[in-house]
């Protein structure tokens, strides 16, 4: 064991200086919500560039010591260093810069890259998922760089352009730039809090299995005055099939799913109930009327810690103003699965693509294919680490910190903590109903002040930790 | 009884005179199709009109003596008239210069309203459904007045502009213009022959009753990762619903909708499965693997004589390149009932909208709505201007006419026949396997040149009908 650094009296001036300038906080997380980086869409393709030159010069800005955009197959990845403290432990921070498409776009009150403060929320796409989180550990650093010179921990901060789009290439990257990317801890900034007032630390991610479908019936659309009654309608087809992937009351009937599924142990669903989670104070605000799914679980062990079968879009046909009368020559699915340990979405593919076959009506043609995929993941939250972290949130929100699970993926968790076997630590400043990949996504900019301050008390816990 | 008109040498100069503008004839359709005049779509409203124009004026050069647009409260119609004959019958001839709308557009092999030959066809929206059969009458008049001066009956065209979105405004038309429009017989050509070398007279019409669905979940789109396992996703809950809508074999399941179903006669029976109909001949052009529907009924029973229903459209959620992790707020169809003799619109909404109130899943919000409806129609065929229909097709065509019905619907058709009482011809030019109301529309210019020359037939074999 080593000498605790110094700094008790470093940390108590760096808050005081995040605390002086929290308006220049929420106009310097606008000038990167600005940029249209939607990863998924190649119209895109200079936008998602763009942002990761603004990102790299803006921490170049903000302190350290290199930063440079790193080239994959895909979209690049930034990455920030500043590892001067040699005998402090060193810090991966890993966060996206990419962001999520933004149709339905008339249903925006405000454009979604025009970022727009109301009521003490940021509007923008982007705002919570991730750019507000990124820039929260951006600022951290700068504040603390500004106000020492130095920083308790050395930081590596890593900033892909794929997360929205499964991260493939970002193996590839930590394979290819091992050394430059290694670390004592991983810190993850792209999850939400259990609620308001309930800072939170994510111990598991689900997986992702995101799949397209498309039957095809005739080679072109036929009038259904001509034709209806004696075909098989690929939309009806559709239903058919859909039905049979799933009851109506939310229980998965593909033979296979569920057999990879890890059971919870009767601590952790003890743990799970005791969390201050209401029901009403989740569904509200999106506007749910009822909650659904398997009865076996409750709601928050169906969206943590069991897996899911979601159509994500439908179309076919006549979508138009007014009425068409046809029977179309196809119908088009994307349906994603979300996945918990120990399923993996190869195996997913195999059930589903052999289920389908058998299930497909014989007057229509099936095309099944998987677009990306990603593990789930679980922690062992007993390491010291949590406790550092947990503490830091603590300090900065005034409350206890919670430890909860999340139903979302985040691919680079699962590669990064079987590739470093180090402790990821996710420290997520958004709220469940800030809109992630919906219209109207925003940014709790109360919370993003406090995230500041909460990375800012991480940096010095994980420094006072006993080194291993 | 009066003395049967000469005539029987001016139907054969005229004849003549049609083989030899064969070619012209050709060209002269082109610059209709060419016009894009899709009624359901308020972006083409001045095309529409264009159209009515274009008609009005080309009827005035082929010898009408009247030529007007009449405007209703959405398209107007177009009324020609030459009514010098004043001791013969007078036939009212129907048909429509409004078109479906073209999507998609990329399946198109030459642009819709870019008209092209090829392969002895003529490729166009529009081509057979119902320019080209409009303009066989147009052309079939020009071509008597021009050899003989003269017609052998009166003729009142009539061509509508709202066919293809339910001919909402027809009816008030006809009433304010009921003496203007006053017939001895009417002729309507918009329908199909059973096959090729199989000219036709079309007995029965199905009508139809259009609908757009909407449910709703969530009051905006929602993180499949956040939500995905506690909320009911409304692109399932449609599944759920079309599934109780009709089984996979196709019988429909919705309580008191075959209610009103008036059944078939022995005779039509065996009428029916005695015509030269071969499945393979009917699906292959389209590309249909297998027909399908209820197994109780032979394949043209259920297409002409039993009703149907259908989901015209669907969407919902995410449709782009690639993926994006949403369970979308709303899911949308179109659906469409094809109604048989005695049902009637209101009724079909009625048993939907009551039944769907009751299957509906209770975490989604239903509306329903109906778009638009019109009558079933079918005639008694013992009438002797039936035989005078049916030998004007077989001397154009060189083969014998056959009795059929029709899947489609023309709502005109069901409403001049009630309020007239006068006998409806339906001779039809088209084949079934033309792409009418889907991308790649053509009509056979064989086809297109007999229709002519039929037409040319038609109007004197009604002239030498006895006068009742």
């Amino acid at each position: 064991m080593r000498l605790l650094p110094e700094g008790g009296m470093s940390i108590e001036r760096v808050q005081a200086r995040i605390d002086k300038e929290r308006e220049r906080f929420v106009s310097d997380l606008v000038s990167v919500v600005k940029i249209p980086s939607i990863s998924s869409s190649s119209a895109h393709k200079k936008d998602v560039l763009a942002c990761a030159d603004y990102l790299a010069a803006r921490a170049k800005k903000a302190g350290f010591e290199r930063a440079g955009v790193f080239p994959t197959a895909g979209h690049p990845a930034v990455v920030a260093e500043w590892t001067k403290k040699k005998e402090a432990p060193t810090v991966l921070i890993y966060g996206h810069y990419d962001v999520q498409p933004v149709d339905p776009l008339n249903e925006w009150t405000t454009p979604p890259f025009e970022p727009t403060v109301r009521d003490g929320r940021l509007y923008g796409r982007g705002a919570v998922d991730d750019k507000g989180q990124v820039w929260a550990h951006l600022l951290a650093c700068e504040a603390y760089l500004a106000e020492t010179g130095s920083l308790p921990v050395n930081v590596k901060l890593l900033v892909e352009g794929e997360e929205e789009i499964g991260s493939e290439h970002l193996e590839a990257l930590l394979t290819k730039e091992a050394r430059r990317l290694e670390a004592d801890f991983v810190v993850v900034s792209d999850t939400a809090m259990l609620d308001r007032g309930r800072p939170s630390i994510c111990y598991g991610l689900r997986g992702l299995a995101y799949f397209e479908l498309e039957l095809k019936g005739s080679s072109t659309d036929l009038h259904s005055g001509s034709f209806g009654g004696g075909v098989k309608n690929p939309l009806h087809a559709l239903s058919e099939i859909v039905m049979r992937l799933k009851d109506a009351s939310g229980k998965i009937l593909v033979p296979g799913f569920l057999d990879l599924v890890r059971p919870l142990s009767k601590d952790e669903r003890d743990r799970i109930r005791a969390l201050p989670h209401d029901e009403k104070t989740w569904r509200r605000p999106v506007g749910i009327p009822a909650t659904a799914g398997d009865p076996d679980f409750s709601l928050l062990e169906r969206l943590w810690a069991r897996p899911t079968l979601d159509l994500n879009g439908i179309w076919g046909g006549f979508q138009g103003e007014g009425a068409k009368t046809v029977i179309p020559a196809r119908a088009h699915a994307k349906l994603s699965c979300r996945l918990v340990p120990d399923q993996t979405p190869e195996a997913i593919f195999e059930c589903l693509d052999s289920y389908l076959k058998k299930i497909c009506p014989k007057e229509v043609e099936l095309t099944f294919k998987q677009l990306h995929g990603g593990l789930p993941w679980v922690a062992d939250i007993s390491h010291p680490s949590f406790a550092a972290a947990a503490r830091s949130m603590e300090k900065a929100f005034g409350a206890q910190t919670c430890y909860i699970r999340e139903g979302g993926s985040i691919p680079f968790v699962r590669t990064i903590a079987d590739a470093t076997k180090r402790p990821c630590l996710l420290l997520g400043f958004g709220l469940p109903d800030e809109n992630a990949h919906a219209p109207n996504e925003w940014l709790d900019l109360e919370n993003y002040q406090k995230g500041i301050k909460s990375c800012a008390y991480l940096y010095d816990e994980l420094a006072r930790l006993p080194r291993e």
